[in-house]
Order: C-alpha cells, then sequence, then structure tokens
C-alpha cells in the first residue's frame, strides 16, 4: 500500500470547511452516490460539507474510466480496480487542492445537506462474517460459559450470507421485525413484534474486480480485490435469532435490515492507517497455508463507535450517549484480506461492488463492546443512561449511531462517516 | 388456480413433436432466456424441442406487457405478476394452437439444440428453505439418533441465505471445490478438495411482484407472489459443511455452485396439479396464526427425481441410473406459501426474479432420499451402480440429473425439464 503526496499534512484545499474536517479532508475523498434537486443518482466524492458532483466535472477529469462513473451506481468503477482508483485520487486531489481549478470545479459542488445519500452500489451478494473474537467469545460465553468459542473459530473465518435486498443507506428506519420468539417459560412460540432489538458495530468492505467462478483468491492477491471499506449496522433481533437459528444460522433475525454509511472510504485513503493484524496469543494455532501471507500491515487502525440517543434525550437536547468505542484491528482475529481469501476458497465469485460485514467489532474492554446482547450480558445488566433511563435492548424511538476514523501521528486524519438508524414500532 | 381452456387436453399445437412431448407440449408453454447463433439472450417460450423467439413476435403478441419481454431477464415480466402471466399463455396458446398463425410464428421457432440456455432472471437474492421433513429427520438422525428434529422444526419453516452470484443455469461444470475439513481422527484440519461432495434434489420458486421492505405478504397474498418452478440442485459439500457450520450456518460447502434447470414453470401451468399439503400427523402442532390459510390446494403434485450417470456409465452407453423418485407435496412439511409468507414476516423484501429453494425433497421411502449423504447413510453404506461401480459420495467425472414432471387424471402431463451437472476435478 502506497503513501504518496495526496496523503500530505500539508495538502490543503480551496473547499471551505474541507480543511480540518473531522470526516472528510482532501487527504479522504471517498465515493458515494448521491441525488439532489434536479440531479438523479450520481457518483460523488465526499469533500468537507460538500460533495462533488462527479459526471459534471467529467471533462476535467477526463480519462477512460471516466465513462463508469456516469452510472447510477459504482460497481462498474469498482470493477476497475486499483489503478483507476489511484488514477481519480490524483486527479481530484489535485483540482480540490490547486485553487487554480477552482472556478471549473466550484459549480460542481453540493452541499451534503441538501443531498439524499443513496446505496454506492447495486448490492449483488452481502455476506456477514464473525471475526469479531471477543464478541463471539462474549455471546459464546452465554450459551457455553466454560468453552464460549467453538473448536472452528481459529481454523475456519466463519461467515454466512446475509440478504441483499433489505442493505439500506443511513438514516433509513428500522422497522421493529416481527417473528417466532419461544419465552423460555413457554411451551410454544408466540409471533409479535421482537422484545430484544439490538444492533451489532461491524465494518462492511466493498467488493472490487473479483473473481470468476471457480477461480479462488490467492492471499497474495486478496487486497486488490478490495475497494473501500464502510461502517455498517447488522441489526439483529435477538429474540427470533435464539428460536430460529438452529441448525441452519440467522435468518429473520437479520434480515429485515441492514445499514451503512454511504462513503467508500478507499484502501487508499486507509493507507496511512494500516496497522498490525490481531495478536494471536501463544498457543493460537497459525493460519493454514491458504490463509497464511498478504499485506504487511493489513490491520485495520479505524476506531468505531457506537452512540445511543432515546426520544427523551433528543428532546432534552443531551447529546448521544456513547456505548462503545475500539480499534478494529483489535477486535479482529481474521484480516480483511483473509475473509476475502477464504470466501473464494472454494470457487466462489465475488463480484464488484458485493458488500462483506466483518462481524460485531467488540474488543477485549467493558467499554469496546459492540452490541447491546453484550452490554446488558444477554438482558441481565440493563444499561442505565445519562437521562436516567434504562436499556437492555432497543425502544422504539432510539437512534443508533455508528462513527468510524482513522489516525496515525503525521497523518490528517479521516472518517467513515456516520450510520444511524431510528427505531419504529 | 383456475384452470383453463389452456390446460384442454384436446389442445393441439401445429409445432412439430409438442403434441406428447414429455416435459413441454402446449399445455406447459414455460418461459426461458436463451440466445444462439446471431441471436442476443432474449425472453422465450419452449414448446416441444423448440424455443418460440418472444420479442421477434412483439407484433402478434401485442399488449403492453410485451415490452418487458424485450429484456435479457425476465425480472420485470415476472413483476408484472399474474395478470401479464396469463394473458401471455392465453394468446401463446392461441398462437401455438390455431394453425392460421402458423406462417407468422413458425419463422420465431429456434430448435432447443441449437439454443444456449441462461439463467432466466437477475438473481437478486437467493434463499434456500430445508421444509423436506424427511430429509431434515434423516440428517438428523445422523448427528442426534433419538431426537433427530430440532424442537424449532415444526414452528419455523427453517430457511437461510445462499450465494446468488454463483447460481447457474443447468449445464454448468461442477468444479470440485477446496475448503477446510476434519478429519474424525485428526487434530487439527487440512485443507483440500472435498471428499463428500453432493447433490440436494431440491425444487426453486421464482419470485414475482414481491414486497417493499416492511411490508410482510399475509399467507393469503403469498400465491400471488409466486411466478414459478424450476428444478434446484444445491450442490454440497459434506465435509467442509460439517466443520464449517456452526454457529452461523452452511456458507463455502454449498456457496460453490446452485444449477437450476432453465424454465420457468408458471403457476398457470401447474394449476391442474396442486394438490394436498403435507399431511401433518397426529399431535405436530398446527401452524402459528400468521402461517394458516392460503390455497386450498397448495401442495406441489410434482414427482422429482435425480439420476447418476458415472463416466464409466456413459462410455459404456448404460443410461443414468435413478438414485430417487418422489412427490414434491409429500415431502415438504412447508407449502411454498408458508414459505413465502415466513420469508417476508418479519419485512424482508421479496423481489421480483428472487429464486427460493425448498430444500431437499426426500420422501419417507427409501427410494425417495433426495441426496447421497442420506441413501449412503453418511458414506457408511456406498450404493452400488448397475455398472459396478460403488459411491457413497460424488466422484470427478459423475453427471448428476434432476428431472421434474406433473401428472393428474384428465390433464396432459408436463415437465420440468433437466437440471445436469457433471462434476470436474
Amino acid at each position: 500500500m502506497t503513501i504518496d503526496h495526496t496523503h500530505d499534512p500539508a495538502l490543503r484545499s480551496w473547499v471551505e470547511g474541507a480543511d480540518g474536517h473531522p470526516d472528510f479532508p482532501i487527504q479522504n475523498l471517498p465515493l458515494c452516490i448521491f441525488s439532489s434537486e434536479g440531479l438523479e443518482r450520481r457518483a460523488g466524492v465526499a469533500i468537507g460539507d460538500f460533495l462533488l458532483d462527479l459526471p459534471a466535472i467529467a471533462e476535467a477529469l477526463g480519462e477512460a474510466w471516466v465513462e463508469e462513473l456516469a452510472s447510477p451506481v459504482l460497481n462498474g468503477f469498482l470493477a476497475l480496480g486499483r489503478d483507476a482508483r489511484v488514477a481519480l485520487r490524483h486527479r481530484l486531489s489535485e483540482l480540490l487542492g490547486d485553487v487554480s481549478h477552482r472556478d471549473v470545479i466550484e459549480a460542481a459542488l453540493i452541499g451534503q445537506s441538501e443531498a439524499t445519500m443513496h446505496l454506492p452500489t447495486l448490492v449483488g451478494d452481502y455476506t456477514d462474517f464473525y471475526v469479531g473474537i471477543h464478541h463471539a467469545t462474549n455471546v459464546g460465553r452465554q450459551f457455553r460459559p466454560d468453552n464460549p468459542l467453538l473448536p472452528n473459530y481459529k481454523y475456519v473465518p466463519i461467515g454466512y450470507h446475509g440478504r441483499a435486498s433489505s442493505v439500506r443507506v443511513s438514516g433509513e428506519p428500522v422497522i421493529r421485525p416481527s417473528g417466532q420468539r419461544k419465552p423460555p417459560e413457554a411451551e410454544t412460540p408466540v409471533f409479535g413484534p421482537s422484545r430484544r432489538l439490538d444492533y451489532e458495530l461491524e465494518l462492511g468492505v466493498w467488493i472490487g474486480p473479483g473473481n470468476a467462478l471457480g477461480q479462488p483468491i490467492p492471499i497474495d492477491e486478496a487486497a486488490s480485490h478490495v475497494a473501500g471499506y464502510c461502517l455498517l449496522n447488522d441489526w439483529s433481533a435477538r429474540d427470533l435469532q435464539a428460536w430460529e437459528y438452529q441448525p441452519l444460522g440467522p435468518f429473520l433475525a437479520k434480515n429485515f435490515l441492514t445499514s451503512v454509511s454511504p462513503f467508500v472510504v478507499t484502501p487508499e485513503a486507509m493507507a496511512p492507517f494500516m496497522t498490525a493484524p490481531f495478536a494471536r496469543p501463544d498457543g493460537d494455532p497459525a493460519p493454514l497455508d491458504y490463509l497464511a501471507g498478504g499485506s504487511d500491515a493489513p490491520g485495520l487502525g479505524l476506531t468505531v463507535e457506537a452512540y445511543l440517543s432515546t426520544a427523551t434525550m433528543r428532546e432534552a437536547g443531551t447529546k448521544p450517549h456513547r456505548l462503545s468505542r475500539g480499534v478494529a484491528a483489535e477486535a479482529m482475529y481474521w484480516t480483511v484480506e483473509q475473509i476475502v481469501t477464504h470466501h473464494s476458497a472454494n470457487g466462489c465469485n465475488l463480484q464488484p461492488g458485493d458488500l462483506i460485514g466483518t462481524g460485531t467489532l467488540s474488543t477485549a474492554s467493558a467499554d469496546g463492546l459492540g452490541s447491546l446482547l453484550e452490554i446488558s450480558q444477554g438482558g441481565k445488566a440493563p444499561l442505565t443512561l445519562p437521562s436516567g433511563e434504562q436499556r437492555a435492548f432497543l425502544e422504539d424511538g432510539d437512534e443508533l449511531i455508528l462513527r468510524g476514523r482513522a489516525e496515525a501521528p503525521g497523518y490528517v486524519s479521516i472518517g467513515l462517516g456516520e450510520c444511524r438508524g431510528v427505531v419504529v414500532g
């Protein structure tokens, strides 16, 4: 991963408010799809509080890959891979940095407050992994106190297929799902609204070129198939999940909605923030050969956070309460590269624009738990909020907000934006 | 479900070989997508050994929905629902039945042997269910001899999300997947080609209009969202499955390939063959309210079969050996309508062109077992073929063929076509 002049901390943008922006300084330049009054869905780049309309500056970008940016989804552009992303990044860094371009470019800026964000791709397949070892341990402990991790966990990057049709961008209302649940004391299940609605703090990975059916991606090539990162909330109905999940895994407990932040933060933007992977404790098995290798610094140096804001808190003007905070690389037993290689190891084809979730990113610390299931110990220890309200699980009106941020000494920090959702009954 | 004049057994077609055709007499008229020399992907209808090129006869069809048939996928047409399908069926029945249309229509017939078949839709999501109660019992017994069915089975139509990107049409080679497996005697898993490659005999359901996110489909409306049926082979690597599937279900054991027959056999074609659903034994719980109701005859009166042909058998000219045969309605504890309603009960949105598998359709009979896992009792009792070869699981060169057929007294029987795949190492 090359760190080049586009990361120079001295680099400034002529776009008002971009310098010092917590998420979108000129060193980030994440891709997105947006629409606004008079503008149909189109590719954009976030800079400060603005979006740059890419089709509107096609002439200034002026390379062959510009054609792919004329689409209302990014699948085609992400399929082009690293070279096109790097070329676009370099050109945008110049256009937004050098004030001589201001006259041409400024007319193509739209305020984010005036735009509607859309999913960046047509998601062909959405897969969710389970690489958060502390999460897997915390959840496993509720079922098997003495032996929380299953025997396969340290060999297999566990994953399962989620629902592509219900992936939505930040802001989508979270309609409380109904389903079957079996109260512990009941003889038979009942059907009705979930009483144990939860969030899961995850990162999402957008797939770039991908592979043909039957042609696995070797670990040394895995990084070249990652097109970007986002925040991902794997909303979960724990009561439905407990009753339905055996033997084939979660289904209706999860597929009613998955929310993602709208910005595709590229591997190029993340280059200064990549770090060592999870430190496997002594005695843990080494990854099998097909999962060994890859980049020198495959760990995601991203600090991810979850905040809760109840309707009462919002009415009172109380700021959202932070539920958790932790660094992704410290939570992820398997790297994104290992996820990609494992997913394709049997020949399964990953396609441009596919979405992969990491699984819940809980750290070893009590303030780094990425779900209410863990925070409230399965509901037994409700959380008390600054408003005095208690929460074991999400109530109607609750807003859940995910944030993510990358920092490294000597570099301008960047953010992933936000992933929000309000629960409606 | 209306049985009308398009099912009249006296109805004949002027297309040579259509009358008496085992799969595609004029009473069937299944939809498909095909291409051939000089013809790009397009919508077609099977009649006898021919395909009728629908865009080529747009003028003769001449209704508003004809536009949707100009697409290289059927998603748009299936989204229109029952009325459009019925109108097309009636018009095709007339055009292919009444010899006065022969001059206009005949030029649009292409021999199936000259055509390449494609997936009928762009599959947004593929979900696989587990409604074959005898299959679930047989498989469960290998793990839990005294208590083969889990407690949720008779309440929850169990399902999970499969991989949409690797759904392929009949004829796709089955590349033996590699993956992790843990031999019983080994301390650690090994990585390599699966040694327990299996098939699963299923039916596929193509979704029509579907529902918006957050708006469940009531059971009384479920039938209106079914656009058609096909054969489906859920290829499975049992050794990968056993090691990976806990706690989130099957993943790499399944997502390397799912094969379907190319023809969408409509609910209208199936009308005379719908039958009573599975007879729940005395003492079984009634379906919960949201799953109770629907059509009078929601059972699929389809006889489904699996055949195996080894390379040696093909060289010797030996005909394929039948592995199993059974009626779908006798295998399916839950109906297709219950599957559709359950899938959307939490608000999950089904989209036009989505694919749903029933799960393996094994009957209570020893000659009705829909997988080698069941036939060979987990590999312990290999099958002896007419060639003298033995099979516990599939070997390289083996061809697996699924067939399906609907029959009812007083009606011309119809077929689903075939779903084939040859295993390559």
